[in-house]
């Protein structure tokens, strides 16, 4: 970096031989976060995170951050700092440096909007228009575990629950693991930057929406359709914990619950030696969760028992008022 | 560009043997900018030439821009529209490609982030902190006509007048001209690439707070001072009859009027025959206004009668609430 905060503009000088890559994310008050269920470092670092991720899922190299935030006068400087804290916390994990900004006041609300650069070797960028028909479909980590979260958060009963020492050990290690997800999810960079590195991916989009959401961008944009087998849906011991003691299907949380921040991946059948080989020696963690299919045979999802239906498709909302939707009914509707 | 929207990020390739520019601002409803004084598009231009301003004040050209914007429910797709052909119009103009965004609801006002690179040869960025004892200090254009505006565009009073034929035609034209110079202002863009491309200035700002607001950053980050002349302060035609019509001191709105965007920029007193000769050569308007002066010396105003006082350094409010300020109020606070 040349020059950062304090001039007009920050001043870089690109990589040779790089292509820069751009991306802008804004959270508003009220619609990505709620004060009751999420501190002001919690915020800061899940919009830091919400950026990172989309550079994980072009296989980019974050390098650097400019922060614009609207701020309340009900909000004090120490709840500013709060939120620079966690954006700063989540940007010195993946050594990004902070080169800009604004800040103004906001007659409403708290908005925060993040700009990120980072750079991938030309050439080598993971878009989400390459998928072909025969492409093996892949996610990182497990799914459904933020919503999970969010859920725990949003009834806040488990958590008195857990508070008054109802909850055995075990339960309660779940749902804080899960609420840490929520809170603190991880952006996919080495995973993104492995396959684009490798020439592995033939797409790749960050799951920000869900599963079921996102997947339709990288057929819509790669003019194809595809399969989801349910049973190979990656799921954490503590999801799956939660989906039984609430009586929900965890299949549904894997495809609806947004926010993983995971990335789905498609690769051509010939690489799947190739990305086992590289995920053993890296210890990263790739699911084979489904197929790449014609256009014509859309979105599919195939249970153990050979059946198949179309998949549907649910908008994802980043939290349900807690005042209007209890615990349970956010996975009736 | 290799690829703009439609991905988790704009790819674009940095020209290389240049620095690159990254700047962003946030415009807040209700702080930046009031839907009763100004249309959708009115606010998606401004919005631009202040990025723009911000690129031209460091020498650059701009280059690829990103728009995030938080929309109230009440706001219609058509409103949405305007913004964006507000926006766009600014673009065009400078050639400037609009790569990437987020679009969210938002609870409460409208929100409009906007991040913008440009480029300029590295070695020849324009500063804040170049500006050394004896340098000259100039600026493009003519400045409080964007402020004038602003209190005719509040006041509503001489539209009215205005509409109602009351109004002789030459004060008619000088209003139109004040409020499009508040509404449409010009980014000195071209100014700004001739300054860096003939290393003529040492240091330089853009006025978007108001030259009183505006001269302090560039003072303190290169560690001096300054004296202005008042009587050079470049006043547009338009600017004085407003200023006798309404009573006020026109230096009064030179010096405190924000969201002029013309630049303020120092040079040493060698370059001054080269700057003159530049500007009767491009046609671009520099008018010299002070001097630097030691730090000691702190900020002062040097009258016609070679009375000196020190400058009152006064923030500036995008815009007055026209309810609670009436006309002439906004001058005698």
């Amino acid at each position: 970096m040349l020059r950062g905060i304090g001039d007009d503009a920050a001043v870089i000088r690109p990589s040779s031989g790089h292509a820069l890559l751009l991306t802008t994310d804004l959270l508003a008050e009220g619609i990505h976060f709620d004060l009751r269920t999420a501190t002001f470092e919690d915020i800061g670092y899940k919009a830091a995170v919400a950026n990172l991720s989309d550079i994980a899922a072009m296989g980019g190299r974050p390098q650097y951050m400019l922060v614009a935030v609207a701020i309340p006068a009900s909000r004090t400087s120490s709840d500013v700092d709060r939120l620079y804290r966690g954006m700063m916390r989540a940007c010195r994990l993946h050594k990004v440096e902070l080169v800009g900004g604004d800040t103004s006041a906001s007659r409403h609300g708290l908005f925060l909007s993040i700009t990120l650069t980072g750079f991938v070797q030309a050439g080598r960028v993971l878009t989400r228009d390459g998928a072909r028909v025969g492409d093996l479909l892949y996610v990182t980590g497990t799914l459904g575990d933020s919503l999970a979260g969010l859920t725990l958060l949003e009834s806040g009963r488990d958590r008195r629950a857990a508070a008054s020492g109802r909850l055995n050990q075990r339960r309660r290690r779940y749902q804080s693991y899960l609420i840490d997800r929520h809170l603190h999810p991880t952006p996919r960079i080495k995973e993104g930057q492995l396959l684009a590195a490798h020439r592995l991916a033939t797409a790749a989009i960050d799951l920000s929406d869900g599963l079921s959401g996102d997947l339709v961008h990288i057929c819509e944009q790669s003019g194809v359709g595809a399969e989801i087998e349910t049973s190979a849906l990656p799921l954490s011991p503590a999801c799956r914990a939660y989906a039984a003691a609430s009586r929900l299907d965890p299949v549904r949380l894997a495809l609806t619950g947004g926010e993983d921040y995971e990335l789905l991946f498609s690769i051509s059948s010939g690489s799947r030696a190739k990305l086992e080989r590289l995920a053993r020696r890296t210890g990263c963690h790739f699911s084979r969760i489904g197929t790449v299919r014609p256009k014509r045979a859309g979105l599919r999802l195939r249970r153990v028992n050979g059946s198949s239906k179309r998949l549907a498709i649910a908008g994802y909302q980043h939290f349900q008022d807690p005042r209007t939707i209890p615990h349970e009914a956010a996975w009736s509707r």
